[in-house]
């Protein structure tokens, strides 16, 4: 079974992430980043619903702002708390004794070439660990992001809010050699719970009505800001690839990170021209490709899947016994 | 009947611009610009296509290099001579005696109210022009141009070669007040010509017969450099708006162009969130709508009728009884 | 006599700059542009001194915008009119129907090899004219600039205002070839005219009272806006090489502008590692020397030389008799 | 006595500037990084330093890479070695178990409101240490760095190699809200050792003459490609203000980074318009003064007091007996 370590800033997406990898995969910790809300608040909604979903696995906290900029927070998408909408149970643990920059660098030493990162926040924790100890980018089967777009932003014209947060530190990661996958706005923005889906969660068990009452929320804030219908759920298509790698087409090419200070900053680069072109050197393509960018999902197909683990969850027993024994990969 | 003036640097495609506007518009006049070849070339490849289509129009040549930047010319896919592929007929007039930007300004001047204007190569005497007489946005009906794109770019991964070359120029035209449309790669390069279209061609009179030569040069090349099939009818397009408004959906949004020397210098950053998103201060959208940004075209019947307009073209008679008889508009 | 065609923005120095130009050289035109202020009132106030003085010189209107930025202009110093301080007389003459830029073409044409440009207001005339006709620079004996600085700016830590009001221009001036002098704001800022030198002005004739005026009112801006105490004559100092050389001292540099919209936009990079460098290719300099650039002023000469100009400049019988008579060079 | 870490990359200078530091200041670490050299040898390098000079002082090894960019590093200077010139003893410890990272933060939490940092490569090790624990920066009392300059650059016109080496760093670290002092190229490199300097150290002890061999080298090839005649102490001037304070004046002024990637990136913006402007909202100043900037040095008393501590170094008692003897502060 795939070994994931989820890097994330709960985050109504991000409730969602942890429990469809807790469900299908091993998910062997999470580190948390400022983003949808500060790191503090992130940290705690972490630890929450860790005692929601009881889930025995470590929680590391990480960094509170990005490299180079001063930090503006999403919280106007995802309210005071960064994931309200639901109350979610105190904590039932604690961070563990190590900084998620650390943790990070560990875990894949430890799991060497077994361990997939997902980070679906900011890269700054990441972008850190990969410069404090080079040799991770080596160690890590591989690191599949929520991140960047293709097509249109949400920040930005182009820029999705995890690169624009800290497009140096996805600059350290896109360059770091290490076998990348980008799922970004452009297939997560289709993945949409609608009304009706939040409906079905709210008529199931206690863990479904959480999330009935997260997405509600989200839905809401999507609506009025974005003028979209659906609430979308970015971050669980960060681990598609391992869990039912069909749902999600990508294209392999060239992807840079914008960091001039123009209208593009943060702007995922994808190199598409690889795709129609006969020869690189025709179109003076500097770089090699280095990433698996999708570019088109089974977007109800997988709604579907992410709402059977949502709405199977055990509420009562222990879910460690739940999780992990039905895993396609 | 929509009076036209072209800024051009032909080019096949512009030799298939001027044409087609000269078969359904008021082409008042060709200015001409450094691009896909030198200016002093451009405007040999203008006076030419004059003589060929036996069209008494003034051809006025313009600037030799672009604002900023020193000037690579596009010499790789249109050839030697900026129009490879056949052999054009001695110019049979010479340039008028007027810069291309007074031309420009004292058209519009002439013509207030009524004059289109048609880049369709880089924007450099368009914009001296707007920056020598600020007046010139206002008096124009609008400004038509191929350049840009709303996906992938030709240049770099995401600029468009005629932008890209003189991004500064394209700012100041944007930015000018003027009604604006912009077709871009995104839609021209739908447009293409196909080997049974060039044969076609080949099978009718001198006209005909020399666009074929054309046509198949640039065909060639584009099939070596961007691994393309067909050849591209870019420039035409620019003038649709004004012969068939149906060939051809545009969405109204802001459009700006990247000038930091980063990736993505020269590319058309179009503000797409304003079709999706219900309130534009919700996205912190800081400028308004300024452009038409064609994003889709019924290709194969623009392609009709641009080769309509070159087989019908008349060999030995007067091409000016010809021209401007059939126009919709 | 060198003839000398000034580009300005008066503004308090220009004044300065047209009556020392007018007394010692072949001041052949004046073009104006924005600056100071808006270019409708730097061209009132250009014809209001050449009525005052009785000057029988040509003025062409130029450009109202930098060619990128909207312009914000430098009013806060320079007072409501651009020239606060003293009541101008009512021009005499009116414009020229020339476009700045056409005048600045056809004067270089006319006096090739022989025609100093003086640009101390924003570049964007000069820039204009070298697009539209290339040949300006090879026809020019010089450009000698009060522009820029090697140290300290006005506008920004590190940028004069003529500079940074339009850099693109700049740039283009910069790159055009033609043989330049930059005295920036490192040596103008020392030649300083203090309150003993305006009680002076105040007792003299009726120019040099107008003069009085018009430089406390500067001096007072100055004072409270940069903390300095006297009233720089910035602009003269254009002139200087070719009035009394030695009162300044130049260093031949590369010199570039700085076009990113960073902290540095607008600044005149000299490279003087040259100065001390052995050899260019060890410090990988990539620009070949391109300028003379002001480091040093004998600056209570020059004040008194231009003081001197002021004072005897004559009241009553024609100027055009005083002026030209006495010059150095 | 003042508590320092020394941040290096050895390095001619930086070998003087752990000598230096060793004699007047309790040095209690030394941290590396690439620059120079890569860290492998700068590391190595540190060690054998310790070994020479008998200093019994923990190493740890930081990081090998700047944020954003390649690394170039200085070799050209330094020689293969990054200490070319003298042949330095094997180490005779090893470095500690703790990335260099982690032993800055550790340091600054254990000896809190007592240390002072001294950056003397490029800046990445302390700026990931303040990404990591953000609270570093209230922790140190201060940070006193060799880097940037208010002037002339070595690497570029106007660039510093320390702060150009990796700009993203030295921009955290600048805003980091510690007490900052920079002692820059314009300072540093008239702190120079001579030929008869050389000649000197040649005549002393052992440890004075691995510094002769070390200093004749580094003063060939700084004659060679920066055509200085002296052998510039640039490394030890960042510890002068805890040792003999009055050797260099300083001012108080804002200092930004340059991060655009245009000619003058990696540039100290020193915002020094704030020393001669009454009103630092008249000249639109943004930011705060942030650092301690030195103008101005007594380099001869300050060589002799080098010289002093070198040519007193005791070659064969033990060392730490003989440091933090002597200290003025």
């Amino acid at each position: 079974m795939t070994k994931v370590l989820i890097d994330c800033d709960p985050g109504h997406d991000d409730a969602t992430a942890i429990l469809y990898a807790a469900r299908h995969l091993d998910l062997i910790g999470i580190t948390t980043v400022y983003g949808n809300q500060s790191v503090e608040k992130t940290t705690r909604n972490a630890l929450s619903l860790a005692a929601l979903l009881r889930l025995d696995v470590p929680v590391a906290q990480g960094c509170e702002q990005p490299l180079i900029r001063a930090f503006r927070h999403g919280g106007d998408v995802h309210g005071k708390t960064g994931i309200d909408g639901a109350e979610l149970p105190e904590p039932v643990q604690s961070v563990v004794d190590a900084h998620a920059v650390d943790f990070i660098i560990e875990s894949a030493r430890q799991h060497r070439d077994e361990l997939v990162l997902c980070p679906i926040g900011p890269f700054t924790n990441v972008a850190v660990a990969l410069r404090k100890e080079p040799r991770l980018a080596k160690w890590l089967r591989g690191i599949s992001c929520m991140g960047g777009t293709t097509q249109v932003g949400n920040t930005t014209p182009v820029a999705e809010f995890n690169i624009w947060s800290d497009p140096e530190a996805a600059d350290i990661v896109f360059r770091s050699g290490a076998p990348m996958w980008m799922v970004g706005l452009n297939v997560t923005r289709q993945v949409g719970i609608t009304s009706d889906d939040i409906e079905r969660l709210d008529a199931g068990g206690e863990v479904a009505q959480t999330y009935a009452g997260l997405f509600d929320f989200f839905r809401q804030r999507l609506s009025e800001i974005h003028g979209i219908s659906t609430a979308s759920l970015h971050d669980p298509c960060a681990l598609v690839p391992f869990i039912v790698p069909d749902f999600i087409t990508y294209a392999e090419c060239p992807v840079e990170i914008e960091l001039s200070n123009g209208l593009t900053r943060g702007m995922t680069v994808c190199d598409f021209r690889s795709l129609t072109s006969a020869k690189l050197e025709n179109i003076r393509a500097k770089t090699a490709s280095n990433c698996q960018v999708a570019v088109s999902v089974n977007s109800r197909a997988l709604v579907e899947h992410i709402m059977d683990a949502i709405l199977e969850w055990p509420s009562t027993e222990s879910a460690n016994d739940y999780v992990r024994s039905d895993s396609l990969s």
